[in-house]
């Protein structure tokens, strides 16, 4: 089960009005409340699912906005949310009133074609570090925060921090202006929720030294070469944790899947997204 | 000047809600209303830039809801949307408050990397595809539509119809209840506004007939051959418009080039966006 | 001054979205930011003025969504609300952004002919009611009642309660349920703020009875004949104000207007409003 | 079926919270959880019905917002919207809740009064224009277009486009900055989504030649005397659409109902609406 | 049954949103979808109820966005809104998903325990004022001012004006700027709706006799010594309701229980609220 | 410089909608656009100063939809959010329009007061425990989350997780359910952001040492007996971070104070705040 807010559930409300706000006259020409449709939902490339109940709830959401009487719509997926499915496989079967699935095919397959995207190219990089966590960035599209999380989460990652209240990051520009990595450290343990851990962004193992004197509880390695990010693991040891950054993707992963950090953070996962490819046909 | 709805406008507060909602505890606890920064926006690839004054919009809605004296951001941009910007090149530089800068940084990025994403990858297919105009589909991103056809246009390529009400496409599915192309197309043309035109999703040269019989406006041809599609362009002469669309791509973007159509419809530039790559720099 | 709330706010922002969040393709094909254009308010028929800071709010509610450089839009109104303008007359100058003035100019027209309406019924019949407040009901547009309140002060009329808290109003149902008229009057007395007049709707010579004796601050004659109405007042003299209500028409003016009630209702004057005629010409 | 988008649902909301939002005093003194009342809608005048399942979903809204323990409302309507209905008749029968019922009457009235009110007076044109179509125009009134357009459906118009985007429509001001009507068509036609039919708006004969030459999609014809339009319709021929516009009235519509155009444009059906006249009467 | 408008539904969402829109891990690390808890709410102190339907509406928005399936939540309140309970009664037993339970339980309780908390204070001051209407002011929490008015009911106290527009009350700089209380008086009486009463605020016994020459309805003695209330009490009789305001707190009640007023009013019943103690206890 | 969210903004809306949505009629009667008033805030009772900038945020709000010419409102404050304030001292002072600073002042005030409330009482805790953090906790007033945690910083404490998903917090149930505490801390740790402390609520010493063995991060020691407090810490030593919770109360404040724990967690804070007495007083 998964819990959305207030914001996600605002967002799916400007997708459907964004789409339908004008009408939908080819489907009111033709259809009417009688007409009821079968079809399916089928994978046209090998992809992690991502966004069934999603999926489900536009269709209530258009569902609850449909004045009149109608065959409700049912939809039932055959697989769960981050189960690997295979091109040509069947996804989902639904059944109910063609003018209520004409009206959401777009806006549901949009969200369920996104996630699935995310989550696909997560497992992909997941798959190729097994030995870190692969965690999100906030480099995330708009609105659509909790949902790149939980697809996130789908397909094998982590997440990171949440939002600019769900973490400390501490970064060249507040080492400047505090003075040094100590001081800044101190300034943000003395300030920020004790429920939250001390990150410290590094570029340099002297750098890396300071955070560990500072004693952050979390140093992220940002832009290392594979070898200096050995080199910082060796001096961190348990200290503190080791998050990676910057280059962390598929094609580079062989270089460092045995580096034995604690995450590796990708903002590709997020904003750089290859829509999964699933059809709606309709039919028997 | 881009005039941006209501619905926009609440996507972009969503944005920040998601981002500032539990505050920013690094930046607060090193900086006070008197910190100001300087910096710039640096190309990081080769990039067709947009969204500069939704860059600009955002951090001024911060602002808007900064309460307390701090020195109000300036930013300028030395390049207009749709313009090609060279990797390494200064796209902006900006200066203020270091707070507000802080706090607008990640979503304001979101945003331009993800419209500059739209409008490079567009802009790509549109310099590939010289004949024909290049449009974008209703495969967009939640909340994203007005921006999405904004970031297409700026990359060279046309708007197809926004949303349901602002167009009429007749798909198998019509067809099939309608009984035949003739039938379905008459429907949409006694229902329909008479500002839209009527178009006709088919897959075969014996559809394209009937379409061309029913006097339909647009004929689309889906997932075609390319030769079929030659085809079908020697039988509709200028007796409509005709779409292509499936499989319209930069990597076969050379099949197609030559054959004269009207317009050609293109999923993946607003559903599977490649961020372009932007970065923010603090420092003189 | 007249203060707006935010649900007025609210309305304001779904007639634009309504309007303009699909694009203006018309205006965005011709005209650039630099277009710049001026122009008149025009009275095509005898009206009362009413809305003029709503039409220039909509100018700058579109201008502070404008991204981008622009010549801002003032509006130069020649009348103040509430004022009698001749067919012909010159309402308001205009000058700014072209793009602008055409993305504004049909919402805020809608809103400007709509409450002058309001206003021109609203001061015909008071005219015509010299000696009795003319009220409003809650017979009101979806989302216009501040509006429409407003509209009717400033055709010399009065408000009625603003909603169903600003003011109590027992009607039949609610003396049938309770019993009597005494006893309805005594629960609502009992439960509501003191600060609402009780008000007795009332058919009949013997309702109007029991009212006075249950001390009702208000007794409205509900669709009596003149004579009824005449004979009621006097049985009513000062002991209550006295409302009268069905068929306050200007048609029938003439035959209440001597009658000596304190106010008389009129749904009409919200629920079926003739828009005034008012152009927008382009051209100095 | 009809569809409502989040934009009417808002407008929905927001009706519901101005009348409230105060609370209901002299409801809730006198009736309690477990009162339950009967009645009828009945037409007071004769009229074209539409605004049924409106009706019903504003008793619903407000009954998700009851809380505690209360007799579900019942409504059953008599006839479809768009049946013409004699005064006298009764169009439906409730049953339910009184504290819900008297709640929710003013609102739920409000919106089925003034759509059988639009959806009335467009019948009324439409069957004294049987040669062609009646539209509506974007003169409507704030947060109702979409239900407006329904209405004029319901009264046997049709749409004309429903916003900015929904169509095109070239105007004088376009003309004189473009250059020419062959200027303007070009520009908005290289602009503008090949989905939508190039309008212009002309007042001469000369200018529906160059509408013509232009090959314009549908030219309208403004304020013309019936005799310029019989002459523009021959040299139109079945070149582009007509529309006609200006003073398309019941009072005028013999003047021009044989004129062989396509449309013809109205703006009163939507900006000066006369309330169909309903009463919702409590009893058995 | 008791109606909550758009408003507090917004308030709601905004409450849900705050605590929830950025996840809960440590419940969705540990729970899934089948696991149910049972458990009861227990008094921790002697209170007055209330709460008990927004408490479960709470509950009801968290499962309408909960995706997936999982056992709804049922709870069941054991005595009224409104009732006294004792310390360590149990309120309440609930069973369903654990899930639901843990992410709704901090927001359902702290309305709970707000609106308790009013109801328990309004009902310890109401007893000792058993002759006179015990009222709140506007003095109330933001977006909280429906549901406390309920509460203050429901602790056995009355509505004042329910915000600026539900009643009229004349203040200092009112009698200043209009000159004198008469001519306050007569402006507010010839501008407000008739449905309202006029209330003067007065702090001298010269004040009162002005008042009353002005024939106010309601006469509001601000911060007087009880025996200047008496003696004010005295000259009104029954020409005016007297409100008294101002130290009207357990602790004086004594002084001013048998005063022969219509209503006191207090702000610190919603101003200051001491939040009921109540537990949320897993476990049968 | 303080930031305020999305939220907050829509929480100060809803207050104003609940306070002016059905306009000020005692206002309207009397000022017109020329009133101007001067006064000042005065306290009324000593107190930490919070809020000043929202005070005048909301000013601005009424003044953005105030519709006319009016003179601007200017408000001055003498001290800074967190400042200790005495017993009469003039807190600010203000000038301008008079219908602006009437329709503001309540809803102002309310959030003036309030927040001055929380401030003043959290400064009176921490005073009483300065060798640790006093920090809030989730039991806060809806909608009010971002400004509550302000209002305890400028008071002398400190935040607590903002929300659910900003930090981890292990209880009975979480513990139940798991197996173990050791369990339960394993898989919070498996899926929670790397970016948050693990803290696990116990009540005996045994759950201390397995919270100790588990590795949490925090320990919140939940309703101890000092003693037991005393000896729970020296089990802890440096290897967690120490929070206490439970009856933190000003009454209650010696008996800890010594005890060598990192925070001390205080629900009444936030749910059980007694607002500042501050006035608004017309007049120069």
């Amino acid at each position: 089960m998964q819990t959305i807010s207030p914001i996600t559930e605002q967002l799916i409300d400007l997708a459907i009005a964004e789409d339908l706000c004008a009408g939908d006259f080819t489907t009111d020409a033709i259809f009417d409340d009688k007409n009821v449709s079968h079809g399916k939902l089928i994978a046209k490339s090998d992809l992690v699912l991502c966004g069934q109940f999603i999926f489900t709830y536009i269709v209530e959401k258009i569902e609850s906005r449909a004045l009149g009487i109608y065959q409700p719509v049912t939809v039932t997926f055959f697989s769960d949310d981050g189960a690997r499915v295979k091109k040509g496989d069947v996804i989902a079967e639904f059944s109910g009133s063609t003018q209520i699935l004409l009206k959401a095919e777009r806006t549901a397959l949009n969200f369920l074609q996104h996630l699935s995207g995310v989550a696909t190219q997560t497992r992909a990089l997941a798959d190729l570090l097994p030995n870190m966590r692969v965690v999100n960035t906030r480099k995330a599209l708009p609105g659509m925060r909790e949902l790149q999380h939980y697809a996130v989460r789908c397909g094998g990652g982590h997440s990171h921090r949440f939002n600019l209240g769900g973490g400390t990051m501490i970064k060249d520009n507040h080492i400047a202006a505090a003075g040094s990595i100590a001081k800044a450290v101190q300034k943000v343990r003395d300030f920020a929720p004790h429920t939250l851990r001390i990150e410290v962004e590094v570029e340099s193992l002297e750098a890396v030294r300071e955070a560990l004197d500072a004693k952050a509880d979390i140093i992220m390695l940002d832009n290392m070469a594979p070898d200096m990010m050995r080199e910082a693991c060796k001096m961190i040891g348990d200290k503190a944790l080791v998050e990676i950054s910057g280059n962390v993707t598929v094609d580079k992963a062989e270089q460092i899947s045995d580096i034995p950090v604690y995450c590796a953070s990708c903002g590709s996962l997020t904003h750089s997204v290859h829509a999964a490819d699933i059809s709606m046909r309709f039919g028997k």
